[in-house]
């Protein structure tokens, strides 16, 4: 069976080589896996919970999404998506919010360490909280359960949030489901072996530690400069070299086939200079790095090609989660109020007195595909607007007259003029007992 | 200056001849007051906090819609939707869930009964206190300040959660208006003299009491029978009754004019008999319920008539919430990605060689308003769907003329085959500049 693998990516800050090695690449990789329908998306209603710098936000989304692109991840095989173009991501949070337990929040490991910050500062414990912090788990949950994926990639630190995912999911499925399951329990999957990449100091590549390789900025000649101030041992040119434990062979690695890493390694025992190795290190690095900033810079330069990215995106992600939303709505009780008795209203007298049914009608204008609905006596019911797809009119065709009123609130139509909801309704009913 | 005044419709439950006097009507009387614009929501996401039965949840909706169009709700006057029909409800409470601080939550009136509950029983202070409950002001705040209400009339229980949106109102504006004013301050109306009916055992009537008279259910036969059970005293037809103090009186006055209140004090005090009171009373109080319940039969057998004004209403509600969803979106930093040096690229080079500008064409189709954005190649670059007025596809011409590329996400229309989004952009931005 498919697994649906869903990845948050943040969208704070501007992504270093460090970022590209331990995630964007072996997420990039992982989507094109057999058997994996891969989600990612920008997860920029958590960065409002951090940052009211509204340009840094605005920036780094383009930024991350252009780097994601750049590094080549594919939009055709792949959902990439901002999750703030979802609304349903927070209507599902309210939903969420109202089966999860504050018991369960308080024993959140974020919010667990915030007060215990406070606590030791002799504050009051929820001093500088926000509610946004403290309840972020479930907006968390809401975007695994809204395209109900099975495994969620994270770090150790957030595997009790994956956790937090499955409970409400459980829960809501318990209150709600009538037997079925209408969540995935998804699971988390923590990257156990991750390439993390050593910075200029040899400490763990970070911004925090102020010791990062950039990945796009500044062009070659900021990466040259990056490597050239990594930290070696003082040995000189003709002096062997240990490359074990070495970041600059480590960094090189990252990038290297088996037989440049066994070359380096020879060549620096044999006493190649540091420079040298240095210089190789960014010729390789730049041979990976080079063609993805020359597609980055041109994504920067044209925003409006990532907007466009972004939003096909998010078309396809609502695909999925309005059907989703539309079960739940329905299963908590948020319902369309429907003419009551349809079954008995099955208009079996019409069709028995011969009376012609309503007709759907397909057609072509101006390079968009439309379809309306035509009732006996030629009245257009529904109007739909412009498709660019045929198979998407006739796929509306099919579902407005299988599902009858109930498709109407996501059907791309238009009421005719003076027609009310109940003409309109009574002749989908028609056609969907004359299926019958 | 017009006031806009909101209210919310808690959708749990069958409304009785209390709510009706006490809170119904007159919130319809209010409604028609000059220099006000009333906005009236089912809060069916409220609802789900307490409740997780969904049939009862989708009756209740159903009764309480009906009661107030049935009892006259305008609502070609007001706005009467569902919340749950307005997307940008949760998406604004994430946004307010964002800069409120959890300090502030912790010290909600309701939050702390329920504290003060476990804490007397010994248990955890938060057993059985679901996040619904916890964080539902924020939810409110959002409800209020998606309109900009001026006022909201409420009971002096709830008004700290108008302090409370205030608050957050007052912390937005600060961190993200840049000197604006996005969001209204509210101002909480407290009904101090809220007619509050007594019930059949002269405690103030109350389902909890169950000492109610129901507003439609059962007909007259059961308005009758509940008056009959109204506890007076037991002085005997012919002796001087005392009309003070009576809870009949009280109920019969609810509906009648000063001298139907004289003449029946008078016949009291002069010895009509308590059954020719009562029967007085239900005779009263038919003549004003029994046009409304004839309505409300008619409405509940047929709940589509419901849901199409509820959804007209929503129409009517998203047309205010949704521009101010834009701001907001912009304001914190939620932002689409447009082309790059927008103002440069003003296409005075085009116009000066002249070069013809796009132009937008308006057309009508069986019984619809359509526009469409055609190239000087005559390439349709945008094409509207159907609306149902023609001043409706002027507006968004002119939207789109003036506005150019930032319109486009609200504008009802999809790009032509084959033509991307940097081509409309650009179609439109000459159009911007041709306007300069």
């Amino acid at each position: 069976m498919t697994q649906r693998v869903l990845t948050g990516i943040t969208t704070t800050g501007t992504p270093h080589l460090g970022n590209y090695v331990g995630a964007i690449r072996p997420a990039i990789a992982a989507s094109r896996e057999p058997g994996v329908e891969s989600f990612f998306f920008l997860a920029d209603y958590h960065a409002l919970i951090k940052c009211d710098e509204p340009d840094r936000i605005e920036r780094s989304r383009l930024e991350i999404a252009a780097t994601w692109l750049a590094a080549g991840l594919d939009t055709q095989r792949v959902t990439f998506y901002r999750q703030s173009d979802i609304p349903e991501t927070t209507e599902l949070t309210w939903l969420l919010t109202c089966v999860t337990a504050k018991g369960q929040m308080n024993r959140a490991h974020a919010y667990k360490a915030a007060t215990d910050a406070n606590e030791a500062a002799g504050e009051d414990i929820d001093a500088n909280i926000s509610m946004g912090l403290y309840s972020y788990p479930i907006l968390m949950a809401a975007d695994i359960l809204l395209f109900n994926a099975h495994r969620v990639p994270v770090g150790r630190d957030q595997v009790q949030h994956i956790e937090m995912a499955r409970d409400v999911a459980q829960r809501f499925n318990h209150l709600f489901g009538r037997g079925r399951e209408l969540f995935v329990l998804p699971r988390a999957e923590v990257e156990e072996d991750v390439a993390t990449l050593p910075g200029l100091d040899g400490r763990k590549m970070s911004k925090s530690y102020d010791n990062t390789i950039p990945l796009f900025e500044g062009g070659p000649k900021a990466l040259k400069e990056a490597v050239a101030r990594i930290v070696t041992d003082s040995r000189l040119p003709g002096e062997a070299k240990d490359p074990d434990g070495s970041s600059l062979v480590t960094i090189h690695d990252a990038f290297a086939s088996t037989e440049q890493r066994a070359a380096l390694r020879a060549d620096l025992r044999a006493g190649l200079a540091w420079g040298e190795a240095k210089a190789r290190s960014v010729a390789l690095i730049e041979s990976h790095v080079g063609p993805m900033r020359a597609r980055y810079e041109e994504l920067m330069a044209h925003p409006e090609r990532v907007e466009d990215a972004l939003l096909e995106g998010a078309r396809k992600a609502r695909a999925v989660a309005l059907p989703l939303m539309r079960e739940l709505r329905d299963a908590v009780g948020l319902r369309a109020m429907v003419a009551v008795n349809r079954p008995a209203a099955k208009q079996a007298p019409a069709r028995a007195a011969g009376k012609a049914l309503p007709e759907f009608k397909q057609y072509r204008e101006n390079g968009l595909f439309f379809f309306k609905l035509t009732a006996a006596d030629d009245r257009v019911l529904l109007q739909s607007t412009g498709l660019a797809e045929g198979r998407e009119a006739g796929g509306w065709v099919k579902r407005l007259k299988t599902e009858g009123a109930a498709a109407l609130a996501e059907a791309p139509v238009q009421r005719g003029e003076g027609v009310d909801a109940a003409d309109v309704e009574a002749a989908l009913n028609a056609l969907v007992a004359a299926q019958a």
